[in-house]
C-alpha cells in the first residue's frame, strides 16, 4: 500500500503520519520525490482499509492499494495454472476449463410446462448441449410480469434431467429456496442482479455445488472477482464466471453491451473458467450466433444460449431466444469456429459445409491488379 | 402500445400482423404514414410484453410502450397528490413527505459497540436528527472486510433507541433476517445492491414497516420505481425512495455521481417521499455538507448522513463519515438553507449567524461602474 | 511515479528494471513489501509517460502517477487562491470568481433574427443577466437540422450588444471562424463536443479573450482540467469551466445527468471559476429553476440559462428554454437562494416574498407530540 | 412521428393540439386508447423536431420519432445492399466491403522519423497489410505530451508510400490542415474526439477522399451514423465506420470497452463498410490478437492495428502497439480465422500450422466417460 502525501506538507506532519502508521502494524518507508513524498507500507497490508488510512491525516492525498484484493480467485493462487470445474451429470462428467472443449448450455428463460421443457431438453441435447438451463424463479423488473413457476418448475427440470441425462443449470434468488434448488440443479446460477447479494453468495459458498456467477449489470471486473471470492472463501471452489453484457450509455439497439474483452482480461487475472451468455449480452436473437462465435474466439470455455420451442409465445425473454431449429443450425455453425480454435468436442465432428461457403467473394476482390 | 412496421413491408403482411394482434385481445389501429406504417394498439396493453409483440413478425421494427409500467408508484395513482409516510418512534410520529419539514437521519455506517452507538445517538438527536441509522448487516465488496456484527448489533440499536427515543433505520440483506430486523427497526432499509433483489422486495412488501429503498448503482429511474412497485404491490404503501449516487465513467474524485436531478424528476413521476444520501453519493466527508444543502434545494424530503464518533477508526466507510462535531456544525449550516426553502422543523430555529457570513465579498465586486 | 512489480519477480529482473529506469533520468527507490515490490521514481517524472514505463518489463504490474498531470489549472499553481476572470462589457467590468457575486448569462440556443435577439437581450438584462448567450454556429447531431445562421448571426449579436450593453457569449466550432467570432464575443464558448478539439483549444489559448470551456459529454474531471490546461499553456489565463451534464446509462427522463458534485470537487482541485448550465444539464425547462438553485448552493460562480421569446417555435433546443416571462420569475426565485449564500449582486435586492412562502407546511408537521 | 398525450387530457385540448399540428403540414391521426390517446403524424415528418412538437402543449407526454434520422447512411438507402469503398493505392485498388476480403491497416500511433516509418511500412506490407497508418497530428489529452511532428511527418508518410506502394491512412484534426493531409492520405481519418466536430465532417464531406470515421468515446450508434450522414450529405459517399472502444464505468484493466456487437448491429442498419481497431479498443497489446480475431468473426471488413518497431520507446501509445515481430506472428494467426470465415485475401494462404495446435486438449476431456 502506498500513501501519497500532498505537496508542500511539513516534514513534521509526515513524521507524525509515519508514527501513526506504525500503530497499524506496518512499516512506513518514505520515498522523498522532487515535488511530493509517498510512503510505502510494508507488512500485512491486505487487512488495511485504504479509506481508513486516508483518514489519518488531512495531508494524505490518496492511498493506493498495490496488492489485488482477491486471493483465492487470483491466477497467482494457482501459480498461473487454470482451474477446471468438473460437474457430474447423468450423462457423465463434464469439465469446464481452459484446457477442455467448450461446454454448451441451452434452454428457455423460464420453465413453462413439462412438454416444452422436455422437448427443448431433447433437442438441445441432440444438437450438442451438455446442460439444460431453465428458470424456476425469475428476476423480473416488473412485479406484474411472470415470476416463474417456482418449486413446481424445479420438478419439471428434474423430469427433463431424467428424460435426457442433461445436467441442469437454474437460478436461485433467495437463500430460503437454496436447498430446494440444489436438489435439482447440477449447477446453481447466481443472476446478474444478485451478484452482490452477499448473503446468497455466502450460502452457495457453503454448499457443495458448482456455481455460475453472472456479472452484475455495472460490476467492474474486480468487483466480479470479489463476488467469486465470497464463494471461494466460504469453501466452494467450483465457480464459473459468466459474462452477460454490461450496462452502458447506448441501449437503443441492444439490451446490454457484451464485453468480450473481459474474457482475455479474466484469463490474465484468474484461474476460474469463463462462460459467455450472448443471449442476455445482446438481447436479440439475430445477434446471438455472431456474438457466440466471437465469444469462442475470445476464449470462452462455455456458452449459455436461450432456446425456446416458440419464442413468439415465450413467457419471458422471447426476443432473445433462438427457436429449436435455429439452435440446431447455430450449433453446426459454431462447431466450425470451435474446431478452428481446437476446442470443439470430438463427438461433434466438423460439419462438411464450411462456414461462409454460402458467401461468394467478389472475384475482382482486393488489390494487386 | 405502438407497433412500428419496417418501411416497404407489404400490406398483406401488415394485415396478417393486425390479425395476429387481435388474438392478443387488443384492437389494432394502423396509422399509414408517408414512409412507414405504425399500428396503435387499443385495449388492456399493460399486460402485454413489448418483446413478445416484437416476435410476431420479422417486419416489426420496434414496439413502443406508451403507458408507464408502474401504477401504484405513479403520481397519477394519487391523482397528483404527494403521499406521506408516517413513522412512529418513541419520541412521537415523524412524517416524511413533500408538505412536511425535512427529516434528518444520521449515524454510523456500522454499529461497532454500545458506547459508540449510544453516544452517537445522543449527539445526533441533540443536533436535530429524528432517526439513528446504523448497520448490523453490512454489504461489503470484500469477504475479508468487516461484515457487521449481525444480531448483537440489532440489540445495540434497540438500546440506543431506548436511550434516546430516536427511530431506527437499519438494513436487511437476507429474507432470513427480516423478522429480527423488523423487531428493532422503525424503518427498514433496502440497500443499493439489493434494489433488484425481488425476493427481498416481496417480503418487505408483505410486512407492516416503512421501507427506505435505495437506488441501485446503475438503476434507471424507471427500474427504481418498478422496484418500489414490488413493495407497494405486495401491500406495503410506506416506501421512501433514497438517491445515493449512481455509477458513471468518472470515479476518480468521488465514489459515485450524486444524481440530484432525480429529485425533481421523481417529483413529476411519483407521489412517494424522496430522501438523499450525500455520504454515499459523494463518498467523501468534505463534500457532504455542500451536497446536502444542494439536495434540500433540489427538493429532498429527508437527508441520510453518515456520522461516526471517530471516522479515522471506523470499521467501515470512515472516509465519508462526519465526526459528531462536524455533524453539529453541519446541522446549523443546513438549517439556514432548510429555512430558506421553508422546510425546516420549527423546533430548530435559524442560527443567528448567516450562512456565508464568513465569506467576504470583494467590494469592487461585479459590474456597473 | 510508482512502478509496481508483479509478485514473484526475480531480484535480478527488478535490478535490471531499476537500471533501465536510471536511463530515463530518474532515481529508482525500491520498496520491498511482504508480497510485492514497488519502485518509487524520484526526479522530473512529469515528463514521463506511464504507458512507456510499463513497457520496460513484462514484470511491471502497473505504473501509478502520483503527481497531478495539470499544473497551471491546479489550485497549487496559485497556492490555494482562487483566480477570477474579469470581462470587459459595454456596461462595465464583470468578474467571475469564488469571491464575487454569481454572474447570470442568458439567451437563446441560436440567434434567429434581429427582433428576437434584441428583445431577448433587453429582457434578460432587465431581469439581472450580465451576458447574452446566442449561437451563430450550432453543433447539431443531424446535418438536416438548423445549423445556425453563421456570420450574419454574429452581426445580430453585435447589434444586441450595442442595444443593451450586455457582454456576448457565443460558440466557436472551427478555427477558421475564430477571428470573426472573437470580434463580437466578449467570452468565447467551446462546446461540449469540442472539449477535446485540441487544435481549437490551442487557437483560443493564443488569443486574448476569456473562454468558457464546457465539459465534454463523457469527459472525466481530469480530462476537463487538461483541456483547460491546453488553453492556459498557450497563454490565455482567462478560462471558466462550465458543467453542463454528463452522459450516463439513464437518458429516459433527462437529456444528461447534471453532475453538481463537480462544483465542490473542482473547487478542491483548481483555482478557475466555475459555471453551471442547467438547461443542457437537464434538457427540460421544467427542471431548470430547481437545478439552478441547487447549483448556486453547490457553489457555482455563474449560471448559463437558455431563454427564448417563444420556446415552442425555437429553431433549436426549445424544450429546455425558459420563456422570457419564466426567466423573469426564475431570477426572482434564485435571488433568494443567491442571497442566502451571500452571493447575489447588491443591485438586485431580495424579493420581499420569501421562497416557498406559497407552500403551506402542514401544522401537524413532524414529531414531538 | 407519434405524439403521446398525457392520461386524463380533455378532448378539447387534444383537438387544439391536432389543429396546431396541422399548421406544421402534417396530418394528425388520433389513436384513442383505453387509458391514453396518441396522435400519429402523417406527412413529411423527417423535417420536424420532436423537441419542438413537445412544446406545443403541456399535455404532450412525449414525442416519438418512428423514422430513423439518417437516410444516406441507412441500409434502406441502398435497398439492403452493402456498399463498398474502393481506394486507389500505388499497389492497386483496395476494396473495403462486406463481400470483400478483410483489409489490414497497420502502423505506429505517430510518425517519429523516416527510418522507423519506412521500416514499419516495409514489414507490415510483407506481413499482409494494404495500408500504413501513422499520425502526423496527434490528439493528446495533455498539452505537454508529444503532439505529432505535423507537416514534416506528412512528408515522411509520402516517402513510406513511395517506398512500399502502401496506401496511407492518417488523421486530420483541423480544417486548416485538411488540404495538406489530403495530398498525402489515401484515406483520411477522423478521430474519436472529432466524431462530432461537425465543421470538420462537412469539410471532409466536400472533398473526394475516402474517410475512416472513428466512433466517439461515448457516441451512440445512432449519433455515429448521423456523423457519417454529415459526410455523405456533403457529397462524399466513401465512408468507413471504425469501432475503437467506448467509455464505460470499468476502466481498470482496459483503456476502453470494445463494442464488438456494434459490428452486426451496424450491418443491420447501414450499408457502410465496418472497421475495428482493437489497439485503441483494448489499450493493451496483449489483448489485441485475441480481440482482432473476435472482430473478424463478428464481421469486420477491416482491421486497424498499431505496430511500432520498438513499442517501449514509442513517443505515444506504446503500451497498445505490437512490435514488428509480433505483427508478423499476429497476421499468421488471424489468417486462420480469416480463412475460416472465407474472408482472407487469396495471396496470403493459410498457414500450415493450425491455430491452437500448440494447445493440448486434455484427453480425458469432457463428458461421456
Amino acid at each position: 500500500m502506498i500513501v501519497v502525501i500532498k505537496p508542500g506538507t511539513l516534514t513534521l506532519e509526515i513524521e507524525r503520519t509515519c508514527q501513526e502508521l506504525r500503530s497499524w502494524n506496518v512499516i512506513p518507508e518514505p520515498i522523498v520525490g522532487k515535488h511530493q513524498v509517498a510512503i510505502g507500507l510494508i507488512g500485512d497490508t491486505a487487512a488495511l482499509n485504504p479509506q481508513q488510512i486516508q483518514q489519518l491525516s488531512p495531508f494524505i492525498e490518496k492511498v493506493i492499494r498495490v496488492n489485488k484484493p482477491y486471493k483465492r480467485a487470483s491466477l497467482e493462487f494457482r501459480h498461473g495454472e487454470p482451474s477446471s470445474v468438473i460437474v457430474s451429470t447423468p450423462n457423465g462428467l463434464v469439465t469446464f476449463g481452459q484446457n477442455y472443449p467448450i461446454v454448451s448450455i441451452a434452454g428457455p428463460c423460464s420453465v413453462e410446462n413439462e412438454e416444452m421443457i422436455v422437448e427443448t431438453a431433447q433437442l438441445v441435447k441432440a444438437a450438442g448441449a451438455k446442460f439444460l438451463r431453465g428458470g424456476a424463479y425469475k428476476p423480473r423488473t416488473s412485479p406484474y410480469a411472470f415470476q416463474g413457476h417456482g418449486a413446481p418448475a424445479l420438478d419439471l427440470l428434474a423430469t427433463a434431467r431424467q428424460a435426457t441425462g442433461l445436467g441442469i443449470v437454474t437460478e436461485v434468488m433467495d437463500t430460503a429456496d437454496l436447498e430446494k434448488v440444489a436438489e435439482v440443479a447440477d449447477i446453481i446460477q447466481i443472476g446478474a442482479r444478485n451478484m452482490q447479494n452477499f448473503s446468497l453468495l455466502k450460502r452457495v459458498g457453503a454448499i457443495n455445488k458448482p456455481v455460475v456467477l453472472k456479472r452484475g449489470l455495472s460490476a467492474t471486473i474486480e468487483e466480479w472477482l470479489m463476488a467469486a471470492e465470497y464463494i471461494l472463501a466460504a469453501g466452494n471452489p467450483n465457480v464459473i464466471l459468466c459474462e452477460r453484457g454490461i450496462r452502458t450509455f447506448d441501449r437503443q439497439y441492444t439490451r446490454n453491451t457484451l464485453d468480450l474483452t473481459a474474457v482475455p482480461v479474466l484469463r490474465s487475472l484468474t484461474h476460474l473458467p469463463i462462460m459467455v451468455d450472448p443471449s442476455h449480452g445482446t438481447g436479440l436473437a439475430e445477434y446471438v450466433p455472431t456474438m457466440a462465435k466471437a465469444a469462442i474466439v475470445a476464449g470462452a470455455d462455455s456458452l449459455m444460449i436461450e432456446v425456446h420451442p416458440n419464442p413468439k409465445k415465450a413467457l419471458s425473454d422471447g426476443s432473445q431466444s433462438l427457436s429449436l431449429q435455429q439452435y440446431e443450425e447455430f450449433m453446426k455453425q459454431i462447431a466450425i469456429i470451435g474446431q478452428a480454435v481446437c476446442r470443439w468436442p470430438q463427438e461433434y465432428p466438423l460439419s462438411t459445409v464450411p462456414l461462409g461457403s454460402h458467401r461468394q467473394l467478389s472475384t475482382s476482390s482486393s488489390a494487386n491488379p
